[in-house]
């Protein structure tokens, strides 16, 4: 029976992530390892100036004081009985697109498991970040997905260092699935100013409305016409274009 | 005269950002917008949970109880008279290089950077993490040539959504520069097991020895061979390859 880890950003308690670990139960042996709070855009961050510590819900549920990255190498090296087959991270509540994964804990997570050789997804449903978390329906029908998805993955493997990133639209009816490009996002990280008890100015990020440059085929354009959105990352980051371009032009 | 916003991960107070900063001034009007403490291996972090603060050490060098990230979009956004006209994020105390780039505050600044528009350039002085920073030969040496690069970049520009990620030898006789491409590491994020004083466990990650691919151009090839490495990072992620052939042969 394959061995699953499961992590996320949203915490060992979030919806997403029991919704997540309980569909894909039929397929494994399914292993939780994730923070104890949530980790939202701690980005792709190691925990290295204070000690670690984990603490069971059960047997296979552990959480820790960490990131989700934190998570993922805790639980390859130390608490899972051996290398798990497949990791896959989520089901995070928010969008994880464009420009955006790379603030992402949970595409993080996939990140790290893709670095250690072990094949690792992300999911995410993408709904607004203020609702309630009363509507479920989504993450179940995400839940649904990664289980096709991950049987998949099983089966067939992925591309030498690529994770799938994917995204699902949090409507009634979903059309179907892209396998689809990063998007690009126009950014505007606005910026809240406010004053303290004391009348000392502070700041908050955050808050600006997202300006999304649609483009054909990218996660985007999937999200806002209903489909499933399916993203192969790699983690070569170098553009090799603009290398080639500065080795023939450059004088330095 | 053109613009420049300093920034970096080690602090404000840093040796490697102090060196840049004073070398970038023959070049235009520096402002310096950096952590008030070390913010190592945080990754493309954004504090979105509690409120920003900064203080100023003069006129133009501010320090905030953030991330790297958090510094460029509070410095570009509110601290600066203009838009700067480029970043530059270092001289981190530590190589930035192959898979590890993904943890990097130092580079997440020049990311966020580029997400704004804004030429963006990390460089990092390949020593020790533990050396006791006493050898700053190598950050002069660092910082003279980031005086060269900006004053290329500035003129000549960067191809759009790439910032530059430099790493410098910290050797005495530097050899000269080679353009390269990200390496890749054989990641061993060991984990070090401890009892505290009441017996519990806990977990350190780290300690492990990095064991690098040596690869043909590779930014490792280039700092080994004792050059300093200049890598063109583009944000868009998207494995390409993988994308056409599970176009076709992908059945789900």
């Amino acid at each position: 029976m394959p061995v699953i880890l499961v992590t996320n950003d949203d915490g060992v308690g979030s919806f997403g992530i029991r919704t997540l670990a309980k569909a894909l139960r039929s397929l494994g042996d399914v292993y939780v390892v994730a923070p104890e709070r949530e980790q939202s855009a701690v980005g792709h961050a190691l925990t290295l100036h204070r000690p670690l510590k984990f603490a069971n819900l059960n047997k296979k549920v552990y959480f820790i004081n960490g990131t989700p990255t934190d998570c993922v190498i805790l639980g390859v090296n130390r608490l899972l009985p051996q290398k798990p087959d497949i990791i896959v991270s989520g089901i995070n509540h928010g969008g994880n697109m464009g420009d955006d994964i790379t603030y992402s804990g949970t595409v993080a997570a996939a990140i790290e498991g893709t670095f250690l050789g072990i094949p690792s997804i992300a999911i995410s449903l993408v709904t607004e970040p203020r609702n309630n978390k009363k509507k479920y329906s989504g993450f179940q029908e995400a839940a649904r997905f990664a289980q096709r998805l991950v049987s998949m993955v099983l089966k067939e493997g992925l591309p030498p260092d690529t994770l799938l990133n994917v995204n699902v639209p949090d409507i009634f009816k979903v059309k179907g699935m892209r396998l689809t490009r990063q998007g690009k996002r126009a950014y505007d990280n606005s910026i809240q100013e406010m004053s303290d008890p004391r009348g000392r100015k502070h700041y908050w990020i955050g808050g600006g409305t997202p300006l999304w440059h649609r483009g054909e085929d990218t996660d985007f354009e999937a999200i806002q016409e209903g489909f499933i959105s399916v993203t192969p990352i790699h983690l070569d980051l170098t553009n090799y274009k603009a290398l080639e371009y500065m080795r023939k032009k450059w004088k330095i």
